[in-house]
């Protein structure tokens, strides 16, 4: 039972007989093949921006910092959550693509930035050249703590933004997560919204090691490409890369499997907002929980094979904090299993 | 007829078994994983190197980028071939990865350097504050003008390297037909040679997306991991890199592939040289071939349909240089369609 | 009347004396030249470490920004307090020179960090593979806000960084003026208290454009070396450093200049102290105040041609906050009339 | 007796002088002070450039790597001669500045560049997604062989990067000498030639270490300010720059100085090129040559005091290839002294 990751579940079948399909004849490299522009024009359609330009790449840690460098000058600052993956997961790959940004960090609760504590600091940063300049800001949606934003608060955000002067990306690692959670459209959640560049996370929604970068400024496209070429990004089967997508996107199997996983979620936190010595940290609006528990029931779980990230709170003693991530392919069997453990201790 | 490159054909059906094989379960992610595990202990055994490190990659200028920069500091210089793939086709990736480390450049017959070439030049290299400091010898094999080196070349070449300080690097995009060229031994071609790290291409020899970096020193893998995720190449589902490579070392289909490849390389240099106007520019040593011919030749087989890179060439009018590279795939017929439209010019 | 900063202010007669007396003959550049060499014996002596190892730079931030770069990987953290000059005032130096290092920021009183504040944080700092690694503690006295660490403070900080196997910086821009305030020796006050390296500013003590690094440890020289030239910071005409700072060291003029610009400071802070209406926020142990006053007082002084940063507090309608710093040659009459100002509103 | 570089030599006393008269007051810092306004209003009517906006820094390196990365992207390729000092002598400086780019050499007689070379490099250099695209040429009069160009040659090399879409780039670390070579105007050698960025030295041509950037299209500006802060080579107490140049300036000193250093490069050229055995290995233009001698010849000049950087000739046993510099204040009881030693061998 597996609830360390969405990153640690297998693709479903749609996307193997893809590649199998991809596979057959010799086609041209680096994206100037059939499928890849089939995907192209999917996403133009599925986020209604005909004049977005679409580039894929194996990884989401390749798309964000791929996205803040064409967003980013080296003496720039990207503006994010204090626990945004790009600040804490990433080994710094935003500094390096952008050679040498400064992330800015903000609070706000539930990993959520409200448009004032924004506003606040793009106001009061100063800006004589002994500074780095505030360039980018970073959303993430669902949010490291596995919250969503409303499609209103995030144009209120990029309003801000775009009113200092920042650009303004979104990290979708869960995106797909994120629009079942809220019912928005792809469009209202990005670029009707305020976003100038999407990173569409596959990988962790389905796909083997697929993620879009979409850009609704196409100028932005030829930097963006000499980036990823220079970054080692650009695959030269570039098929394999489109197939996954294209089987993704094919019938809505993409909204299909991130419903499957936010509903595992929500039962999850069913479960386990009935049993007593459990605190859920965070609202849970998609797939991912942060529980509180006692220690020992942490341990039953381990002892029972439930694998999650987590460890001993320093706040709490006799406690621990965990994160648990429900995946396309959680099953309900799995989650009364793990729930049954917990309601043991 | 694609020989435009190896990396436009398909893959083999295992690989794809493979895929699917590994798509099974929750297992844990970025490498932890027994597939990657296995991996790990397949390619110590073929290349006779139980210390060795490997680290799996999607593409392989990220291989070879982040290759050169655990052994070249920023103030460092690369040497190499003046047409070597990092040199040429990188769009400047060894620069980013190291740090703004430079490429000195040799010069070659046939893109392969001699000893005494590089023995001169770096006993000439300044080496004061003022320069940058010799780090790296990068060498490639099959070299990019298809030429293969011997594993005593090799090993001239490095020793030379070793004396003067500096880390030896083998960019093996195509290190299996360079095996199947010289019938040496993966470890006689690579560290009983002199080589310290090497990039073995898996994607122009019937894989997807995957290159295995093979760090001989272990003590370098600290460091490569840290590079590899801040470039963004540690990919998190990491099990589908490790199951292309599993497939490819079963057997030993790479070696088969190889075979195959070469074969076709030379039965079409074969045909090509009995036909008259046709100079083949340097020795076919694997599956790469460069043809100088009429303009008309060329221009016939593009209309028939055969995919190659290729166009005027300017010290000589009325002609093309091109370059033909064969698959894994390239069937007999494919090749005598070729020469048959070439005989007819 | 100029209390903007103490880089406001000209140099005593001595440095003049001695640009001109090193300006006879034709001597060697890069720093090969005599005059280098006895600065380095001078300091060599001053910090009571014989195997130190000093390269002069024009600049504090340049000096701050190659002292971490030795110090810091690209994939490294350097952890500092929130107002830290490196962080606030450097244009993102720091990132720039490493290679695209984080800086990590540290709360504290008075720009002074806790060991145990520090200690709790590098003790819940991840250290996998997906975040950059803590490397440096960046430590500055006087600190941003005009406070000195003591030797015994400085000391417990290092010993934790160590303790955690980051290295140690101090940003010394103002180290003369901590010696003068806290009675330590500069052995003490550096490499005895466990700093690494240390950034010893002239520029703000009375030197044209000098600053002199200090590596304790001179294993680090030859990077530092290379990274100096390759920043450009390495001056030909070296000469014209080092006769800045030999005049600096001769008869401990650096410590006299200091002790001049803290007894300003403390005349300034005893007057400033004694005005109704006058809040010093921070403790003065130098040549440095940090005032809230009423805004017409702030302006009054503006009005009477006194010089300084400052501006409306946005937490407190009708006050400004601002820093006034005092120099060498800061006189006993200057204060006075900047004071008479004051009272008069 | 110093031939090693005209950075070995001091300044004139006008340079002293100027430095103790900006000595007076507290002025504000980072060149916000009048005398800096100053050089710029100079340097503008020098160069008949009245929108061209002038920035100050203490290192020839400096200001061609600052000027070489406002030019160039970090996957750009800066196409200069193979012996210039930016590919030769600044330690990787304009690799770091930029983030990575490349210098692409070309081959030319004497360290110049024929506009067909250039014509035909960048007529055949391929610009996909897998190459560094070319941005920038990158000129140095006097050359590294001490020859000039003239305005004619340069204007026509200029019109060739403008044609091909790069910027032009001129190191001017000697331009003074290269104007008393060449009897253009400043304008002339620049701007009318088509030089973008203009790197005038001050330092080899009698200052202490102060070097100019005129960018003559002043939108430039801002980004390079940022850059040179973030370098490390904003100065504070930026009035002492400024003076220097501003002495420099006045009555036309600095072609004065260049004068004279020109005079006695040709009184060595003219008494060298009639000793048997010495061979002038480039025209002497300015102040540089390049003699290669009997190696006894030039360990007699060492016995007898005479520095100048040279070693053994390689490629002719028994001899020796030497540079020789002049300075503004080398006598011609130096030049006769040292012929007088060549003619005793």
């Amino acid at each position: 039972m597996g609830f360390a990751s969405d990153n640690g579940s297998g693709v479903p079948a749609a996307v193997l007989d893809a590649l199998a399909r991809a596979n057959d004849g010799a086609v041209p490299g680096y994206g100037d093949d059939a499928l890849s522009a089939r995907v192209t024009d999917r996403l133009r359609a599925v986020f209604e921006a005909p004049q977005a330009e679409v580039r894929l790449v194996p990884t989401g840690s390749a798309a964000n910092a791929l996205a803040l460098a064409v967003l980013t000058p080296p003496w720039g600052a990207v503006w994010c959550h204090r626990l945004a993956h790009v600040e804490v997961d990433e080994c710094g790959a935003p500094e390096f693509f952008t050679g040498g940004a400064k992330l800015s960090l903000l609070d706000g609760a539930h990993a959520r930035i409200d448009p004032e504590t924004l506003d606040r600091a793009l106001s009061r940063a100063p800006r004589s050249v002994h500074q780095v300049q505030p360039a980018t800001l970073s959303l993430t949606t669902l949010t490291e703590c596995g919250t969503a934003y409303s499609a209103e608060h995030l144009a209120a955000l990029a309003g801000v933004a775009h009113r200092h002067g920042l650009g303004v990306h979104l990290d979708g690692a869960r995106f797909a997560n994120a629009l079942v959670a809220t019912g928005a459209t792809p469009a209202e959640l990005s670029w009707k919204a305020g976003v100038d560049v999407l990173c569409l996370g596959g990988t962790k929604n389905g796909l083997m090691a697929a993620e879009a970068v979409i850009l609704f400024d196409p100028a932005r496209a030829a930097e963006f490409d000499l980036r990823r070429k220079r970054g080692g990004h650009l695959l030269s089967k570039h098929r394999y890369l489109a197939a996954q997508f294209d089987a993704w996107l094919e019938g809505d199997l993409w909204l299909d499997l991130a419903a499957r996983a936010n509903r595992a979620g929500a039962r999850l936190a069913q479960g386990l907002g009935a049993i007593d010595g459990v605190e859920l940290r965070h609202p849970v609006d998609g797939n991912m929980l942060f529980p509180r528990w006692p220690a020992e029931m942490a341990e039953g779980l381990r002892a029972g094979g439930v694998r999650f990230y987590g460890g001993p709170d320093p706040d709490a003693p006799g406690h621990e904090t965990a994160r648990l991530v429900a995946s396309w392919n959680t099953t309900d069997a799995e989650i009364d299993a793990a729930l049954a453990i917990c309601r043991g201790h």
